[in-house]
């Protein structure tokens, strides 16, 4: 399944994509995609409906109906660093031993269409394709091989990052990754089901045209089952949450001279299998 | 007013203290001490109500009543860091030229007066008293001058952390900060007209009885307003959302030799005119 929200921002309702790229309205049956939806339980219930038995919500995304961020209520927005060695290479730091964790503020998140805005006085705006990994239940110390029974699903994030707030200001890196709008998520969330292996993704992004990105999650130092089972001994993770698993290389500061996100510009991206984002960049 | 929230974990209600230490229910008027129930509006309807007039619940909480977080649904749990200089000294590290922020995951929240868990194979569980500022109407790059527009009140909050998990384990702080059981928040929320200076309370802890922490948010390095206005410039604050501020020195981590928590131990702590916590430390 692809499961969506769409509608004006705060007021997203629960869909579906069809196989006709329609969306199909899931109001009567849940109140959001998010927590206990997205269990193992809640994915099954959602699965034994009829997609053609649901309303036909008018207009397509791709006509301007307008998608929220794919899961709602995302209670911890958990983001993984320095996960392909290319990357790590270009941002001048070592391969870590062991997985980088930070945070995105979860006030970040928008829909995958959104605008995304650089904040005033920032120099160094810069982007991250990067395939993101929706909890479905519960995780507390689970093991690498049981990892995948807490995934619910998969979605297209572009973790936008303040490269200045991130690396010049003191000790963590959590000031410069959680600016509003910062957290574009979508446009559906794909279930786990319908992708046999995360670790063998295209990625891909351009920025007015032009690619910068173009990987594969192949390339990951750190896949999914081990990202799930570390990330769980250091906190339950729950229903929504979602953990963004780093991005490959041609991100704004690898380039020389370095690129840095300007008013004006449009991002787009993309992950084989899970669709693709569209941003115009403002100024906030 | 000094809110809470009372019951079983996760079925919590809110009310408030009275001035003769019972709780009343609030029940009937709000849904919970969260959102925007903490906006200068939502607190200015509080204010109207006769404490008198409202249920008094059975029980108190110093005879067994179970408190939860003074807060619910919080979305942004911001930490400070080395933020007094004593405790920077003890620590090894130098007072930052600017505000260090971190994240403790929201699942790490819990009342007051619940078990605190070291993890297992921990050997660095530690403990900081601080205070925490909770957010009434949302920030987003708000000055100095109007941050305390911005502030609901204020509570006590267990910074407990995992010391290794923290420092030794490759690049940010936020894998050892926020461990289930890691973030005791309350007992209540004192509303922000009733501490006129939260610049100079007096602040401690114990463990087994041996005061370890004995401070006063005078020693701050960044006060609240500074705090406020600064976490505002990377992100908007929202209704609930509770800034934690660091602690002063007498950390376990601070001893000589180090100290840090075993099982069987009962942690208490506290700060002049926001109440205190007493947790017994349990294993994971």
């Amino acid at each position: 399944m692809k499961l969506l929200r769409y509608g004006p921002a705060g007021a997203e309702k629960p869909g579906l994509l069809d196989d006709q790229g329609q969306v199909r309205d899931l109001s009567a049956h849940v109140d959001d995609i998010a927590g206990d939806v997205l269990t193992p339980e809640g994915l099954a219930r959602l699965a034994a409906l009829n997609p053609a038995d649901l309303p036909v919500v008018p207009g397509r995304p791709q006509d301007g109906l307008r998608l929220g961020a794919c899961v709602g209520n995302v209670r911890k927005f958990i983001a993984i660093g320095l996960n392909y060695a290319d990357h790590a290479a270009e941002s001048g730091m070592a391969v870590p031993s062991e997985p980088v964790v930070f945070n995105k503020w979860t006030s970040c998140i928008v829909g995958p269409d959104d605008d995304v805005l650089v904040p005033k006085g920032s120099k160094k705006t810069d982007w991250e394709v990067e395939l993101g990994v929706v909890i479905g239940a519960p995780a507390a110390g689970v093991s690498k091989a049981d990892a995948m029974k807490h995934v619910a699903g998969y979605c297209v994030v572009n973790d936008v990052s303040e490269r200045e707030w991130q690396l010049e200001r003191t000790a963590t890196w959590d000031k410069g990754k959680g600016f509003d709008t910062f957290g574009p998520i979508g446009p559906w969330m794909v279930t786990a089901d319908e992708i046999p292996d995360p670790g063998k993704l295209k990625m891909w992004l351009e920025v007015d045209g032009k690619r910068y990105q173009d990987g594969s999650t192949e390339t990951m130092v750190f896949g999914v089952t081990e990202l799930v089972a570390y990330c769980s001994t250091f906190m339950t993770l729950l229903p929504g949450d979602i953990i963004t698993t780093g991005t490959p290389p041609g991100v704004g500061m690898g380039q020389n001279p370095q690129v840095y996100l300007k008013g004006g510009e449009v991002m787009r991206l993309g992950i084989e299998g899970l669709g693709e984002q569209t941003q115009k960049v403002g100024n906030a």
